[in-house]
């Protein structure tokens, strides 16, 4: 059954292999790694945006198709969702936006130094105990890794439904330095507008709990 | 009945005037004050904290007798509930905390500049609606003067109940310039050592209900 769903992956991956950037080198792959060219991939000099933790990829195909002059990578480390993302923008012929498989703290091997403008952190899992926090992806060992990537004047956008890890995600932020803007705890009854509704909100918004938000700028 | 209780407040505040440092002066008497001379007031160089909006005083009068090396000076603009604070001062013989009465608004007519360490700000007023926002005690017009009274290094511990007047304190010092630290949503649950408890605090918590809390250093 295992090897069935596998070659099953493989067949559709094969597929999108079109808007496929491949694995994030890990720790064991070190050194020899080259830096994408983004130019290249994207034939052009648009701002690149990036999201991290892009699940089945309701955000990232929708915010590439309104913003067709951003460019856009997504990255998840779960590929069998991840492909359910990818065959949507196969299908859709959205051309600004490409994936990359694997963890987060691996990204600056291959996403060059100042070379993002935005990072987008949606309903990232919050780890609620304190002996996971160096896995949330607002801890200071991650937000070092941002600082590389982020472009000067840079941005990271944040929305999470878990009151603890906006906490948590507050004080990491403001403790490293960056610069906290438009915090809101509670979204849909703010005045932000333009919101992209992801998949794991939408289940939140119908229980009518509320969602947090913050912009941290470096 | 009016007549009454104001002759007998001016009585109670005859009775206090050793620790009572009178009113700050209003927009009416704007020119010709002299700033207070804190070192001839406490008779001492000892670092001043400021606790804005005191109530009956529990939690200036609590925090005087913890810390004997810190001048406090309290401000509140309700006299009639001040004088309850202001008599047990002088009940306690608690040497290093004083008081003015009268509106914060005109606080840098009084206090030196850069006279003050620390500012507390204890389930000041939340001012729900949006058209109150500017009588907020963290509204830019009040972090202005907190910059014009603070010490370099200085710092807001800020308290509150209400979540929607957090957010907005969280806005106002991140867009004023301030520098955000020790955030938490439930102050009573988190690892934050030597809370004092005011009581209007005690209120909430006996209700389970949570504390927001933070530090804002300039």
């Amino acid at each position: 059954m295992r090897m069935r769903k596998k070659k099953h992956l493989d067949e559709r991956l094969n597929a999108v292999s079109s808007v496929n950037l491949g694995w994030i080198p890990d720790a064991v792959h070190e050194g020899g790694v080259e830096l994408l060219n983004i130019s290249d991939i994207f034939g052009n000099d648009h701002p690149l945006h990036l999201e991290i933790g892009c699940g089945k990829g309701k955000f990232a195909n929708t915010i590439a198709k309104q913003m067709p002059d951003v460019n856009f990578i997504a990255v998840e480390q779960t590929v069998n969702v991840l492909v359910s993302a990818m065959e949507q923008t196969k299908e859709s012929e959205i051309n600004n936006l490409r994936y990359l498989m694997g963890k987060a703290e691996y990204l600056a091997k291959v996403l060059p130094p100042k070379s993002v403008q935005k990072i987008y952190l949606n309903f990232s899992c919050p780890f609620p105990k304190n002996s996971y926090a160096k896995h949330r992806l607002t801890h200071e060992r991650f937000l070092d890794i941002y600082k590389i990537l982020l472009a000067d004047g840079g941005v990271i956008e944040q929305k999470t439904d878990n009151s603890k890890f906006f906490e948590f995600s507050l004080n990491s932020f403001c403790d490293n330095g960056f610069r906290l803007h438009n915090i809101t705890f509670d979204l849909h009854n703010s005045d932000f507008k333009g919101n992209i509704i992801t998949e794991y909100e939408q289940r939140f918004l119908s229980q009518g709990l509320p969602i947090y938000r913050l912009e941290a700028y470096i």
